[in-house]
């Protein structure tokens, strides 16, 4: 599993504040939390910050590059930040994200190729996000024919079937497992599969809860990357597990430690 | 979910000793406390017990009975125990279990048929548990024929496809989830799929944990019977989390609750 730590989000309260006070020390302290925790890159997003978005989020790399050389997610809607930001990441960089729409795509895979970038494309048209598993699949394809015109490495593909909160979207959990089962078989070898996994408990009772089950379910359906907090340990105890299972590690008595130190040994 | 409830077997010291001393308040105690907590079976098991089998469960299905509807589970590997005791069961009757062969299957069939039971079949044959995901699909595929030979109602089949303990069988747990997969599509309706969840963990660290993972991805993967403990509250939370997460169950900000509650009406 590939893992994005979701904790260097200008929404958090703590962050926003960080980042108005250009508070390196607190970014910097969820960076390293995040990596010993098991984190293999750090999703960066500048939020509601006040000010120039480019500017505070080659802040945020500066920031987080001084004390780790984990992969960075520029994690914006705007072209003009993925465009000036990724190619001053000095490690790997992860665009975060496009949608499944030609001409972005066309740019997006561009920036992605000249800096060997990874890219997380969602499967959302201008339709939106689709209500069922095929128009996700669908969508999957086309950023994977994308890809291969651009000749751009499978594997810095990253695609994102978009899960909704199963409190307002009760179908839709289950209709992104049938797309990662499918999504996988698009490619030999296949794109990476990823979901912001948080959003499937948006407005819930019992978040945690249905985010350690959920990520268990879609692991097993194909997923093998995600975004979340890697400092809920249950939910990492849930995810280590999970791969044990998969018989992607082997079964020692402490499994659970080991697995961890893995992470940051590499 | 069909969930079974574990907790009446002779193995464990406590009912062992009840069983000794024929001491009813005991067992019946169990038998509330997993209905009250979302089972709708219960699997009785003598376990070391002294005596006469027969007599013993025969003695348990009486004292159940008293306290409960429930189906009752008759988890004997013993065909005397097994044609006794099965048409005594006041209510519905679950054979557990037979194997995967193809006189067996007819035996254990006929006393199936002729009580209305179900039946936990095996995926093992003379050469033993399989050791990949294959052989268990062929020998479910011979179990779902031998159903349809005896015309017996595919709703009272119950494949086990045998999970064994992660730490000694490592590759087991992934050849297991591939059967449910693919079992599941060997008749319309499919037949019911049942595993003896505890066993993945036989002899590990952090069994709880690796119990309500794997419960979370059999279930992903179409299992949709198991045997497990239901006083484990974070299993069942688990259990009831899935089947919310796969739209069998619509989130209300108390379902963990509500779940537990259509278990004790129904």
């Amino acid at each position: 599993m590939y893992v994005i730590g979701e904790c260097i989000n200008g929404m958090f309260k703590k962050v926003n504040k960080a980042i108005e006070a250009r508070d390196k020390a607190v970014i910097q302290e969820l960076a390293r939390q995040q990596v010993a925790a098991g984190a293999d890159a750090l999703d960066l997003n500048v939020g509601t910050a006040s000010g120039d978005a480019t500017e505070i989020m080659s802040w945020l790399v500066e920031t987080v590059s001084e004390v780790t050389d984990a992969a960075l997610s520029i994690d914006s809607p705007k072209w003009a930040v993925q465009q000036q930001v990724v190619p001053k990441v000095p490690g790997k960089a992860i665009i975060n994200s496009c949608k499944a729409d030609d001409d972005q795509l066309d740019k997006y895979m561009s920036l992605a190729v000249d800096n060997d970038a990874s890219l997380i494309a969602l499967t959302i048209d201008r339709n939106g996000v689709p209500s069922d598993t095929d128009k996700r699949v669908e969508l999957g394809a086309q950023i994977v024919t994308k890809a291969a015109e651009k000749a751009m490495p499978i594997e810095n593909v990253l695609i994102d079937p978009i899960i909704l909160p199963v409190n307002a979207a009760p179908a839709q959990p289950r209709h992104v497992v049938g797309a990662l089962q499918q999504l996988q078989l698009l490619s030999d070898p296949a794109p990476m599969l990823v979901l912001g996994l948080s959003n499937v408990s948006q407005n819930c009772n019992h978040r945690k809860l249905i985010n350690r089950t959920y990520v268990v379910m879609a692991m097993t359906a194909g997923m093998n990357a995600v975004i979340l907090d890697p400092l809920d340990t249950d939910l990492m105890n849930a995810l280590t597990t999970t791969e044990l299972l998969q018989e992607k590690a082997i079964y020692c008595d402490s499994f659970l430690d080991a697995q961890r130190m893995r992470s940051n040994t590499t």
